[in-house]
């Protein structure tokens, strides 16, 4: 149960440095992508047409790419555009699918080529991620043996963190998520949500539910000045902005209480579960924020895979005992604190169901 | 293929210390195991009914169990009794079994409730485990990818041993099992056996057979005697106990031939083969003896261990062979060492009957 | 889709010695293989009609093969000769089937029995690797995860050399395989084929095309003379032959340009892609040379080896994309070069579709 008309992460820009060609399945497609050597982003069909070996395994060259087992060549379109000791190929072409370079990452379009021009679905709040101001690093992990819904469902729900993540992000801030209220902004009230035709925003401000900041956050706001700890009150805030269908991000500003005309320490954490196939997922995450230099990113990137090492046995728990079922056709039991993961599964639905009357 | 209406074991009593939850799939179910504050023993469904994540991953609780996702609680009773930062937990349980602690073993009852409180179907033979005057170890192996009815047709066979075990217990003692004749206790025949309505016993006893006793039994005499060796002959008896559905115990009594008064060396050996899934068992087995002190344990289950060790290849091929099929049904011939054990399919095949005639 | 009425290389000769007892399944079928005490040859079902343990754990006995579990013991022609401790056998008996010894390997008929006097699918051309005038070493490995249609389309396919094997053996020469003309011989043109019922030939000359043969040819006849290189021009000769259903030979001739009634150097590099099930296969390979001594053999089989590694990413990958499919199926497009692999395919197509009729 995908949206296909959708923009998805389909690989990170330097995987496709030095003319590697990435062999990744996405929505249950084998894809090939790669950069041509006039600098355009790939993604194709994995399959050459001939005897049908990975296009993947084969090269790039200055036609395209040639298939590494009989040699023969296909343009960015797909056209089959050389075939070794004949004059001439024949009329035959490999699937190609849109592809985009933005925010940093590359982006596929697996569904209906007419729609793809919409770019809506590239959420805007990923702008940060290809944004040279923005210091940050990359990762991500292949294959991971769960629905892409199960992870969604966890990037969008900050009650699991005081269980699953105690000692990191579950803090006394996240335990008041499931009293926000609707609302926009930060100033109104200690905690707030939102939701749209296809976004789910959740805001939280710790100074305006009387709270002090928990000491991650302070030790952010110490690292920014060089200092080894900050032992004063904080400003708090996070936003948690999810774009359907897959993606999360986790935007985090801490001042000094009493500064409140301080540029801020930011964070943006970003998140995708891109769907390998109906049962395996990719994870794409990014960490980036406003201050130090790259020095500074592999602990901000070790620190979200470890959080996700967390999560993982549960995830992978859950798709075990669903197995192929989808979890809200099995009547779970839902609390409070659903809300919001029940507006964002709604969402989905109602993505799936129009492609489904439309299709 | 499995009788439903029966104790299982489902763990040791000692894999439940410190708070620690077993999973353990048994007859197809997902289990979660665990010894609760108030020191009783719960066998739960494996499966948080709020998004389905395992329990088994929780931990235990003031109040029952705790999901280790979203920290609901359940009562041993299955019962949701809190869920956090909301006042009224919702009216949801999780499945539970009737679970009791009883010689030495964790029992659990998968089938018809109502019928649970009849407990003839844990074996009174294994009182001894659970009696500290006899000393002994445990030892398990789970999951291993054989019908657990192979492993019950193994166990109460004993003309594969002088083929499997030779250098073991597959001495001359066993070569005589053919020719077991009707009949009880071990003064009337050298070889006796008898079928009940959900037991067999098959008995031997060497002296009468005119055999002195093999090097194997002898070296046990000798060890609860703190000798190197026994050179005489000795009063071997052996008596195997078959319980329906997957109990079988090895009675092992030696006594020096000369003094048939003295009191015996005596060994039970104990295993059970729980099914997991139609196609795979967990293993547990048992080794207990009225001599020595806890040092001399772990060889006795090592011995256990290498034996079937040398089962398990020939049980894994027999799995391979027969794949999803039944033994019985792919019209096997039979040899005449193996009515008992036929028996003992008959047995089974009529209590499996049964239950379907009545479910 | 396999063709059964044909013998099947099943195993080498080597592998049977010391009583060896190989299990190997060949056209789905699981075979016990090895050498009766009376020199002969049998194989087996792998399954002992008893217990149906795997035959093949068992040993060689006087009277044939005996099972590891129960002992029953089987004669050559299937036949329960012996059970343990019982007067008279039960009258059951284990598939065989037809096996005999030739060129140098064991050869197995798993088809129609009362048609396997016919021996004419052991291609005559294998009779150098039974020769002791040729010296050589055998090579094979065990359950590829490839169609054997596949792994033959790539042993009778010369057009992928130079994209797969370009440092070896995929020189000059074998560039102008695509412009093979009808013919026999090597005298009149520099490039043929012929297409026979059950076989193809594919003959290329070197010399006849104007070439000086390529380097890997050349030092073949420098290591036949004891020198380091050969820097003249040499006479280059290869005759490619595929005999149906699933054997290739390369034979390689070779001679100093000026020496036209010199002995040549020749290789004969035989290969066999074995079916094991529809989707895995065996790959046998053998090299056998009118030169040197057995202290060369290495190398040679190494080289084939290190070919073939080159190869099963390739097919593996090919596999991989077609799953159940079969190729010629998914309506591939075919080059000029393909001609003769699709004979192949012709070929191996008419011979199951006669049996389908026939059966």
């Amino acid at each position: 149960m995908f949206v296909s008309n959708a923009w998805y992460i389909i690989a990170e820009p330097q995987e496709l440095e030095n003319e590697a060609i990435v062999a990744r399945t996405v929505l249950g497609k084998r894809l090939a992508i790669y950069r041509g050597r006039d600098g355009a982003i790939v993604a194709m069909e994995d399959r050459c047409p001939h005897r049908f070996a990975p296009l993947s395994l084969g090269k790039i060259t200055d036609r395209g790419i040639q298939c590494a087992y009989h040699g023969a060549e296909f343009a960015a379109n797909g056209q089959c555009v050389a075939v070794p000791a004949q004059k001439n190929p024949p009329d035959a072409t490999v699937d190609t699918f849109p592809a985009v370079e933005k925010h940093g990452y590359v982006w596929g379009w697996l569904g209906d080529p007419e729609l793809s021009g919409d770019e809506s679905s590239i959420p805007d709040g990923f702008w940060v991620s290809g944004d040279p101001a923005w210091i940050g690093g990359y990762g991500h992990m292949e294959s991971i043996k769960v629905d892409y819904r199960l992870i969604n469902d966890n990037l969008f729900d900050i009650t699991h963190a005081e269980f699953v993540h105690p000692e990191s992000f579950g803090g006394e801030e996240v335990q008041f998520y499931r009293d926000a209220k609707r609302g926009t902004g930060f100033r109104d009230r200690g905690m707030t949500y939102e939701v749209g035709d296809n976004h789910i925003v959740f805001r939280t401000h710790a100074a305006a539910l009387g709270q002090e900041g928990g000491p991650l956050w302070r030790s952010l706001l110490a690292q920014s000045r060089g200092l080894d700890d900050w032992p004063e009150p904080i400003d708090f805030r996070m936003e948690v902005y999810w774009w359907a269908p897959v993606y999360t991000s986790f935007h985090i500003t801490v001042r000094p209480i009493d500064e409140p005309d301080a540029d801020p320490v930011e964070i943006y954490n970003l998140h995708a579960a891109i769907p390998e196939t109906e049962a395996s997922s990719h994870y794409f995450y990014r960490s980036v924020r406003n201050y130090g230099d790259a020095s500074m990113n592999a602990p901000f990137i070790e620190a979200a895979q470890a959080i996700f090492e967390q999560d993982k046995p549960v995830l992978e728990g859950q798709q075990e005992v669903l197995g192929a079922r989808d979890l809200l056709d099995e009547d779970p039991i839902s609390f409070r604190g659903d809300r919001l993961q029940l507006e964002g599964r709604r969402i989905l639905n109602e993505l799936i169901a129009a492609e489904a009357k439309d299709g």
